[in-house]
């Protein structure tokens, strides 16, 4: 556990309390532990129910999937889906003021508060055609798997332990958060750790997120710093003001600069640009011309290396659209804005979450690998709460694009949700 | 009079009518005949009108510039304007099917039709503060000038007919046109002269557009194509893909390429990359983007030329995108789709019209000039129709920017409304 400044401030006032759920945490989250948990004939009996109900589990992903939920309009999804945890005996279910909608499922004594999220929001703007469509045991559909099988998978979860009588001594709190794509800039969960009821109460936090076959554990989280970079000038008449500076020929040459800049490949460090607009007309020269630009890096100090060229870059470009052509209208001004600042985090590999997590992997007769991701969990990691990503189970592709897809084939897709359930399980403990 | 194929296929059943028409014309069109209008005692009387009621038709300038009128959404300024030509007398007020405005002041005897017309479309997308702010005599704000002072010249010269009760031997359509401005493509014009109930009808036509000081003649058409160019890719995640091609590296590329294209400065001949779009969010590689392109020249050759070099410009851009990542999700393709097809056109140094037009602004001590440009009068140009394109008076500047403004100082102001009028009434002949 991380005990930097922040996470210091948060826990001083508790410490011997704290002191007891480490002790308490540590003993259920123990590797041999893990191996209890999966032998449990509860569990069993929980992982037979996961198997007879694939088919409603199928149904209610492609039900959750064809409710659009673009980024901060993900309302309507999320009333969907609190009327799903409350139809599925949750208590507690609420919206909270940030959108995140959590439903809480009560322990029978003092354990710790765990989380486990799935992200309601897509990458998708309204009006994105989100039917899904089925061939054989493949679902097509933009969200499908990123995030919404997640969603799905948490409600088999509830059922199967609901099924299994599987009481946990702590409460378990069963998240649809929002704001984990893109402009979100992980808002569901600043608000969460950061602001709203559960702050400081939450122990351990699982985010699954997105398909996968189930052994990837994300145990620490990239960085991101993400711009909007506006190019702005004094626009004019297509023909008649021909030979003024255009914002959009300096965006031109920021994209084409951007594009060749040098960044390592270890540590993994990447730039994109994700959104372009501007204009009012085709005639028109446009008085200003912008893009999204999203950076990232496994290291703190490739990221800020990557940011600031970026920034050199781009004010070159307004400095030489300049000296191309005629400023007397007024000259291109251009404005870098960090829209979206993702902090770093990482939850030790010794920790009891991701040893845990790793021995039920292996208790599934997988290897279990370890990554870096910009995800939710990367606002836990950052305030020094043990928190890991998860894949939410199943094959799939293309996330982020229209052609997105995942395997619903049974074998894969049941197994990813057994894993999830038995590290959930095997860190709260059962009864 | 251009005789080339459709013109003359257009008048070859009326030849005999035609040839009368042409007599009464040049007959009342000559420059000797429009300072006989001039000097008119009820002429005079009109002039004297228009000083007088300069007031009123500043207010209506303000009126019409703050009712929005985006491309293809004239609608609701259409409306206004069609009520004020109806309060103003004007019979058989229509707004035909592509949304033009038009009434009809009836003429005592059978005399040419003649067409006079401002443009009711801006190019501002909706929800443009159009409020105008007055400063001293200067009025401020997008569409002010481009091309609302026009409409308002229209509302004036009926005024002022009516009021020094000029009766005119053939009908004049007075017109408030859509669909000049960007994507609008002319398509007020093509309906009106290819399709409406007035085609084969409008024998000379007047466009007012946009402000200036009433000396200038465009009675050439420039020729102009325009393009959208969209890149498409694979798309994918920001950081997982990265490494793939990208279709806004692709635009950037395009950009940057054609801001160097080399085009002569005579001929002039311009080019614009007026709207960019495309991607949906910051941490996703775009399936598509996109940008809006005008090419113009004043010479047929040069155009093609331009739009041949563009054209391949835009595809060695996706190439080098496909060459400089990678491919393995699939390739960048481009289409290069034409949006924008305005016709060239010209309307010859010693037709009537042309002749006419001189001499009237001679008469007010000005000397002509003469010009191309793109207008609404390319399309009776390019169908053989004699048309011109006037300003509509007064100072002005910075049109297609949120900075546009006008002067209505009265002095210039209200001598750009006599020439126009001169310049209608020596066409028509007044009685």
């Amino acid at each position: 556990m991380r005990t930097d400044g922040k996470r210091g401030r948060n826990t001083r006032g508790t410490s011997i309390a704290g002191c007891i759920l480490c002790f308490l945490c540590l003993l259920c989250s123990s590797p041999s532990f893990a191996q209890g948990v999966l032998s449990d004939p509860k569990f069993k009996s929980a992982e037979q129910f996961v198997e007879n109900d694939h088919d409603r589990f199928v149904r209610e992903i492609i039900q959750l999937t064809e409710i659009e939920a673009p980024p901060f309009k993900e309302q309507k999804r999320g009333k969907a889906f609190a009327a799903m945890l409350k139809q599925y005996g949750l208590s507690d279910v609420t919206i909270d003021a940030e959108g995140n909608v959590i439903g809480v499922r009560k322990g029978t004594a003092n354990g710790p508060l765990i989380a486990i999220a799935g992200h309601l929001d897509t990458v998708f703007p309204e009006g994105t055609n989100v039917k899904v469509r089925r061939e054989g045991t493949r679902l097509y559909a933009p969200g499908v798997g990123d995030d919404t099988r997640a969603l799905a998978v948490l409600l088999e979860i509830i059922r199967a332990m609901d099924a299994a009588k599987i009481q946990t001594p702590g409460d378990i709190l069963f998240i649809g958060n929002v704001g984990e794509e893109g402009p979100g800039d992980l808002r569901g969960m600043k608000y969460l750790f950061e602001k709203g009821p559960y702050k400081d109460k939450i122990k351990m936090f699982i985010s699954l997120d997105p398909f996968g076959a189930g052994n990837d554990v994300t145990n620490a989280g990239i960085g991101s710093k993400r711009f909007k970079v506006t190019f702005r000038g004094p626009g004019g008449h297509s023909f008649g003001s021909f030979g003024l500076v255009n914002p959009a020929y300096a965006l031109g040459d920021a994209i084409v600069k951007l594009s060749k800049m040098q960044v390592p490949s270890r540590p993994r460090t990447t730039y994109n640009v994700g959104v372009v607009g501007g204009g009012t007309s085709v005639n028109s020269i446009p008085y200003e011309a912008w893009m999204d630009v999203d950076i990232r890096s496994e290291a703190r100090e490739e990221l800020t290396k990557a940011v600031d060229a970026f920034t050199r870059l781009m004010h070159e470009s307004a400095d030489e659209e300049n000296r191309a052509r005629s400023t007397s209208q007024g000259r291109i001004e251009v404005e870098v804005k960090l829209i979206g600042d993702r902090p770093f985090g990482q939850t030790a590999m010794n920790s009891p979450i991701v040893q845990t997590a790793s021995a039920v992997i292996q208790g599934f007769g997988m290897n279990p690998t370890y990554g870096m991701s910009s995800t939710d969990s990367n606002i836990p990691m950052s305030l020094g709460i043990p928190a890991i990503t998860l894949e939410s189970g199943g094959n799939g592709g293309r996330n982020h694009t229209l052609d997105e897809w995942i395997d619903v084939e049974k074998g894969p897709s049941v197994r990813g949700i057994e894993i999830a359930m038995g590290i959930l399980l095997s860190l709260s403990g059962i009864q």
